[in-house]
C-alpha cells in the first residue's frame, strides 16, 4: 500500500490511472476505522481496479463549540487495517494542505441543509460538500462509497457531484451495526458503559416506527410522537436533537407516508451525538 | 470549427484531449463577441493545442431584475467569428443542460464578494463561481482566460480554482478598449448615441486618478472624491454606483496606497452598467 500525503501528487498519480483507463473506486473517511468503513472498503474493492482510502479529519465541518479535539484518531491502526483490507493508495493530506490560509471557498447545496443536522451543525454540511468536492477533483475516482448512516451527507454528495458535472458514480451502502443495533460510529467510543446500554434503543425506535407504518399508520406526527415516547422511556440519557420524517432525496418533511421515507434522528449523549436512520416504504 | 452543445459530449472529448497529452485553452464568454473576447481567443490559442470557447448567458449570474432578457446575442456572428479567430470547439449548451431543474448547488468565495459589484448584485459571483467550476469539470482545460475589465470576477474564479483544486492555470488579460477609451463590452450597444459619447469618461476618470498617484496623492477617499467630481461633471447621465480603492488579490478596501491597488468603478446608465477599473502601482 502507498501512502500519499501531497494534494499535487494524489492529483497527477490518480490522472494517469484514469487516463490508463483503470477505474479508481475512492472511499472517503476521518479514519478511527470500524467494521462500517472496512464494509465499504471492501465493497468499492470488487467493483475497480484500484482503491483509493482517504483518511483526513476535515476541521471545516466541526462547528466552534463541536469535537474535533476530541475526534477519536489512530492512523497506525488504520494504515494496517486498510493495509488488510486490500487498499492501493491512502491518502492522509495535512489539514494546512487541503485548507490553506486564505482558503475562501465553499460549495454548497443550501435547499438540503435545511433540516435534519443542520439545524443543529448549520455549516457542517458546507465543509462536507466543500471537502468531497475537493477530494473528486483530487483523486478522479469513478466512484465513491458512503455509508447510509450519514444519509443527509449522502444526499448533499450526490446532489452537489451531479450539480458540479464531477464524473464520478456515487453509491451509498447500508450501514452496519452491533449486534444490539447500534449504528457503528467512531463516536461510538466516547458513550460511558450506561450511555452505551442505552443508545441501541435509537435503531430499536426505528425498526418501531417501521413497524407502525407496517401496521397501517401514515401520520407522520404519530409515528414521531410514539418515537419520543420510547426514547424517553428506554434512553434517558440520550437528549433527542431531532426526529425526522422526510423526503430521501430532497430531504424535505413528509406529512403522511404514502412513497418512501426516511426517517432520521439524532441524540446527543454527553460526549457523543450519534445519528441514525430508516427508509421506510409502504407495502 | 466543431460545435458542441451536451455537457457529456464535452467533457468526454476534452477529457480524451487532456489524457492524449494535449493542452487545451478554455475561453468562456457570454457570447456576442467584441474584440475584447477575440483578443483573448488568440491569445490562448498560441498558448495550447486546441482552443475551446464556451458560449453561455448563464441564467445563475442575472439578478430578478437584472438585463437577462435584454443581453444581447448573435450565435450565429459569433460561430462566425470564433471559425474566422481559430476555434476548434465552440460549446454551447442550453440553460436546462447546465441548470436542469432541481439543480441546488452553489459555489461561493464570500469574502471576496462583500464589495464592489457584489453590493448591488448580491448572486452574481456565486452564479458565476458556480458556472465556472462545472465549465472546468466539464472542459478539462490546462488553461483558462479571462478579461481584466471584470476584475472581481477573476479575483473570484482564481479563488475558487485554488481552493478546489482545479488543476487549471487562471489567466488575466488586460482590457480591449475602444480609440476613445471606453472598455469593450456586450452591453456598450445599450448605451443611447448621448450616453455613448459620456462613457469614456470613465476610463479618463481612472486614468486621473492614477496620475494624481503618480503625483504623490495617498489617500484614498481624497482620490476617489476627485474621481466622483470628475464623473458628475463629465457624465451627468451615468448614476455613479461604487467607486473604490481596493486591494488587488483580497478586494478589501485600502485606505492609503502604499503597494498595489485597484481602482474600481461602475456607473449605470438608463440601459446599461459599465464597469471598469486600473491597477494602480506607487513608483
Amino acid at each position: 500500500m502507498k501512502t500519499i500525503t501531497q494534494p499535487d501528487e494524489i492529483q497527477s498519480w490518480t490522472m494517469r490511472q484514469r487516463c490508463a483507463g483503470k477505474r479508481l473506486a475512492l472511499v472517503p473517511t476521518m479514519g478511527f476505522f470500524h467494521e462500517g468503513h472496512l464494509a465499504l472498503m471492501r465493497w468499492a474493492r470488487e467493483r475497480a481496479d484500484a482503491l483509493l482510502v482517504s483518511l483526513f479529519v476535515n476541521p471545516t465541518q466541526f462547528g466552534p463549540r463541536e469535537d474535533l479535539k476530541r475526534y477519536p484518531r489512530d492512523p497506525e491502526r488504520d494504515a494496517r487495517l486498510a493495509e488488510e483490507v486490500g487498499v492501493d493508495v491512502l491518502f492522509m493530506p495535512e489539514a494546512e494542505a487541503m485548507f490553506p490560509d486564505g482558503h475562501a471557498t465553499w460549495v454548497e447545496a443550501p435547499t438540503l441543509c435545511r433540516g435534519l443536522c443542520a439545524v443543529q451543525r448549520p455549516t457542517h454540511f458546507r465543509g462536507v460538500a466543500t471537502v468531497v468536492a475537493k477530494l473528486f477533483v483530487l483523486t478522479n475516482p469513478s466512484l465513491a462509497v458512503f455509508g447510509e448512516k450519514d444519509w443527509q451527507q449522502l444526499a448533499v454528495i450526490r446532489r452537489i457531484t451531479r450539480d458540479l458535472n464531477l464524473p464520478v458514480e456515487v453509491h451509498g451502502r447500508p450501514t452496519v451495526r452491533e449486534a444490539d443495533g447500534l449504528a457503528l460510529s467512531s463516536r461510538n467510543v466516547n458513550l460511558s458503559p450506561e450511555e452505551r446500554g442505552q443508545a441501541p434503543a435509537i435503531h430499536r425506535g426505528l425498526l418501531h416506527v417501521a413497524r407502525l407504518v407496517e401496521e397501517g399508520e401514515t401520520d407522520s406526527s404519530l409515528l414521531l410522537a410514539s418515537l419520543g415516547k420510547r426514547y424517553a422511556r428506554e434512553m434517558p440519557l440520550g437528549r433527542v436533537e431531532y426526529m425526522a420524517a422526510v423526503d430521501p432525496d430532497q430531504l424535505y418533511p413528509v406529512e403522511e407516508v404514502s412513497g418512501p421515507v426516511l426517517v432520521a434522528v439524532a441524540a446527543r449523549f454527553a460526549n457523543a451525538r450519534l445519528i441514525d436512520n430508516i427508509l421506510i416504504s409502504r407495502k
